[in-house]
């Protein structure tokens, strides 16, 4: 019999289904050293705690994170809420000697996201594991391509071309969620989706962005209050309040192998929901991926005559694709949810070899200096700013 | 409380993996008037069954169908059986007052499916439901095209053109499989995925098919014994044992609704991988779907004035296509197994509310009565032959 | 000096526009053995045919196509009026030593394409040469997949998926114009755009169809009359006349190398505008090609490892690729006359060479023998017909 | 009769073939004002002039562009040598009263381009017509494109991402030709295909473009000296010359009209062979073009439900669409050098109606402009640099 590990996860919206349903099912499909319990979910509201875990699963409710950290049936650490708690559940939980995988964005400041590190790397030392929980990695396609590009499939990187593109605040009615307030989501779209775009750019090429050039631009400045954004009205008119984050980001910047970068982040790109797209040019190939067709992976071979070459699309579902063989025949699309699988599948693995799961705390640093260089060189008249420690 | 509902499945291999999942996963999106129970699962090796049902996530494992009919904590049986042993199966289950769900093909032969059938007519008037799973119904896409359909967003049916494009076999070295041996699967590629298109034209139609002209094919005449066609060399030489099924089936058809349509299932065509290709042409507009690319519908308008329109690419991952509200943000796709978990709701959804659930056992007799059809017309010159009760 | 060869051409509607097109311009961009001379036009009406070669560039007007045959100074007759008029044109300048280049489909009937045959392989001996028109072969994309078929890149064909789908005539109230009466049109979308995909897929293939099992339909009985249709009211009510050929044609066949083959022609195809598309699975590749993207040929290399593989898309627009170096630099697309300058390119070269042109009289003939077994089967309860000579 | 307008054209390599193919099939497809005359080319080297008008059928051939200007039946100068002349021959021809068509970028400094813009306003006074051939303008795509646009389809433009992306120097060992060196060429990527895509943001959007951050790189420094590069090896080691322009420029910027700009113009690339592509966000909807499809725009209607909405791919082959009604039926592709037929049909009409031809070398002179404030931002840290005159 396998041993057991516990999980305990902390919040239960968006990203907490997401993770749950990655708990439920990854046992089912992967041989696993160690078998996941979901023990608990914490959350502040007993009833709609209670009423999460049993919708989603989980055996028991919590109302207080730090509960989690008290039970011995615990090993593992899940935290689902929004960046500006992550930094004190995480060192805590980390001291505590438990396992955590954290959702990104590591912190919504470059100083939380130090102290996570630093946590991070004393805790290994002590075994203790910890991973940022950057999903997009574990979709096979993304997977796929950073593996063609370590082996040299496409030569050196010359270009990355990526974009998140999405369209929900596009209605200047829209009203102004906690999202679109500085002092709750640290960013708009930048910390939102830019530091998907970022982490995936730096994972698919191995390099980093070492600076930045950046402008960034809120379309509509006050939007109407919505019932959560009460107490907000002395920012704005009568029932309306003021946007503080950035509703686009865009920059230019160098990758440490040379190649040149470009990014844009927006909430503002109608028809475009969730395309997370990246190209990455290099000196013997090109790879390209858009999130909206998930199950796909361009491929460009230029060491082929070139008559012969072209982009061709592999459909990332065979068998020795990463984490496909997994699930069904050739041909038979994965969906969203499965990246949170094939997370904390390699988290388990990693825990159970007492290896170092990656993303680390380190790499969740790293994007956050991008974002911190982004901010910065936006508000110096697009200066190029280097990223602190590329 | 809501009530429970105790789920008993029998077998557990493909479509046992991809049900299972189904039953795990169900709860936790769709708010749902009786919980699932993932109560047993059957199956003839005492040692395989048990580690299924550990896999799996199934609190018992029965070596015998019939102790699951037994079972007063399961109220539905899960057929996921190949299609020789459903009409036994699922005619004592439902016998016996259980709900039914059966995999597709409803069974390999027209009497079989007749008997059963009638059988499912006779249940439904003690209350008790039979679906035949043909699980491609509840991909977004496709309920979202029947729908549009439904609504008369494209008129008349002029041309249903319906394709199932797999590769598996061109090499003809692939082993003799029990898929291949007719005496096992019935028929080849024509039964396995020819009666997908064949149910998704008539689905999405509303229309049935009333006649056909077909032509079928085995490329490769003998294969490689596989270590499962034991005892078949008789049939080849040393070594290699003769095909008994078609490797690829084509025919062209005359819909209810005047419209002329086109079927090919085949598992020759190198470089398709799932490719369940369906697009039908209306006097007001046409609707495209291809598996392969399973969250896109794509719809022209013909009422556009024609310097406006053209072929739309609908991500159907909104809050108002089918069953898309109940998981991700728009942009966000879902994969091959969510078809099946729509389907179990759907199921659960008409048990609780005592009302027939699609498709019927007769929805499936009707599939079967054209795949009857097509192998009469390809046996006698291609001649046109009427299906059947159309 | 190079040697003048004289063109005259019969008829100047829509073909007579495209060929004029390619007189002007093949010599700006092909090294011709022979410099065409745009001598002179044919006509009835002597005010539009003198306004047809002032527009069309061509030196004289004539008001009978015999005057054509007469001049010395004219080589080549270039036929561009309806099929029942091409059997009578073409062999009287075949016996009076005119190359002639005939529009398709080569006849109305197979009969005359027959005659027409016998007449080109008679000038054959005298070194008087004599073309098809089938302008599609000389799509540098679908030249390329007669090429790579030759040299064996996809082995073995398994199967052919040809279609051509238009929809100028989905609207009801569209008018009763020639080509949907039989005593001039022959044929409807069968002999209009279905032969064009015939020769297509015998061309790619290198091999013939050799039966056919079929359905046709008129959706549509009756149209309005339109001015060209005068006198055509006896066979309709008050304004309006009877359809007498099919808007779509259906049919399915075998291929001389053992594939099997689906076709579909239709005016019905609500969106599609001239979506001539051939897909060919073969043992170790596939071919895809659809003209409404006319650049691009998607190729699969089938011996590829499966994690590896894809549909390749090759814009056809390189220097080495058919045809297209002598255009633009790669990524420069071609458009729809280029098939035609193409035609008349290969056409000059084989006068000079003192070769056999392709496709010949007798490949039209062919094609019209594949027709004549699509309405034959039609006729016959889609009973699977012999193409006559395969 | 109509009267004659005759053409004189400085240059025959790839512009002056392109341009030859225009002003030889114009007047064939659209019913001009003017008949044009291909009267004269002329060029340096009397032999190869010579031939070049033969090729490309000009009347005559001459070798000094002086002697066009004093041809009383030249009315037209066509200037299609490299952009370092074009300050000189246009001033002088436009001095001499004839119309000039120049070739872009309109001059290879913003000085020349100033004194060119001056002349031409000048000229104008006179009812002299000058006009800068941005031919991507007249793909009847991206001329719909503007046409939406203009009419409020999208709305406001929150995005542009324009992109022209090729990959013909990837490999290290392509010779140093001319347009890899600045004494020639002026710029790399930037001058050559970032005009373009310049151009076309500003064109379709109707907007300008205020200001700029940018960056640019040339990754291969040294190149084998090609034939035409002798001379240069001072600059190299044995055989090899230095690159002394810009392999790619990305930069950001800032619309006129509140939107955000994103632009990449590349030669690195690896299998995007001509890839312009310009996408426009709207608040209510998008437009997306890329000319490797050039008969394509996408279209999403942001006003629809979005269920109901999607990017939309419009064949822009319509007879209701910008040019294309004078060509083939729908879906009968266009290619590129239709778009240089087009360029010259709207110039010889501005000519006979007397009307300013656009673009106009003001809007050249933007152009310049905007490539000088991309340089200046990329020799300047980046920083965000204003567009002078915008």
């Amino acid at each position: 019999m396998r041993p057991v590990v516990g999980v305990g996860m902390v919040g239960y919206a968006f990203m907490g289904r997401a993770h749950s349903q990655a708990w439920r099912s990854v046992d089912a499909f992967f041989d696993l050293p160690l078998r996941p319990a979901m023990v608990a979910v914490a959350g502040r509201s007993p009833e709609a705690t209670a009423q999460a875990a049993e919708k989603l699963g989980w055996a028991h409710a919590e109302t207080d994170w730090r509960r989690l950290l008290d039970r011995s049936d615990v090993q593992i650490i899940d935290l689902c809420t929004p960046g500006d708690s992550h930094a004190e559940i995480a060192i805590a939980a980390l001291a505590a000697g438990k396992h955590v995988i954290c959702e990104k964005p590591l912190a919504n400041t470059v100083e939380e996201a130090e102290a996570m590190a630093t946590a991070a790397r004393a805790a290994a030392e002590r075994g203790v594991r910890a991973m940022v929980a950057f999903n997009y990695r574990r979709v096979p396609a993304v997977a796929l391509a950073r593996q063609w590009v370590a082996e040299g499939r496409i030569g050196e990187v010359r270009h990355v071309r990526a974009q998140y593109l999405q369209d929900w605040i596009v209605d200047p009615e829209f009203p102004l969620v906690w999202r679109l307030q500085k002092d709750k989501a640290g960013s708009g779209a930048l910390g939102d989706i830019g530091a998907h775009i970022i982490d995936t750019a730096q994972f698919i090429t191995g390099e980093r962005l070492v600076g930045v050039s950046a402008l960034t631009e809120t379309f509509i400045k006050e939007r109407p209050l919505a019932e959560s954004s009460a107490g907000l009205s002395a920012g704005g008119g009568a029932g309306r309040g003021t946007v503080t984050v950035d509703d686009a980001a865009l920059f230019i910047g160098r990758m440490s192998g040379g190649g040149l970068a470009s990014f844009e982040a927006t909430r503002f790109a109608s028809g475009r929901k969730n395309a997370l797209r990246i190209e990455v040019n290099g000196s013997l190939g090109s790879l390209a991926f858009d999130f909206e067709s998930l199950n796909e992976l361009w491929f460009h071979d230029h060491t082929l005559d070139s008559a012969e070459a072209g982009f061709r699309r592999v459909l990332v579902t065979e068998g020795a694709h990463p984490y496909a063989g997994a699930w069904w025949p050739p041909g038979h699309g994965l969906g969203y949810e499965h990246s949170f699988t094939h997370e904390v599948k390699d988290f388990i693995e990693a825990i159970a070899a007492g290896t170092a799961p990656e993303p680390s705390f380190d790499d969740g640093l790293r994007v956050q200096r991008v974002l911190a260089a982004v901010e910065q060189s936006a508000a110096d008249n697009s200066r190029f700013t280097t990223v602190e420690g590329s």
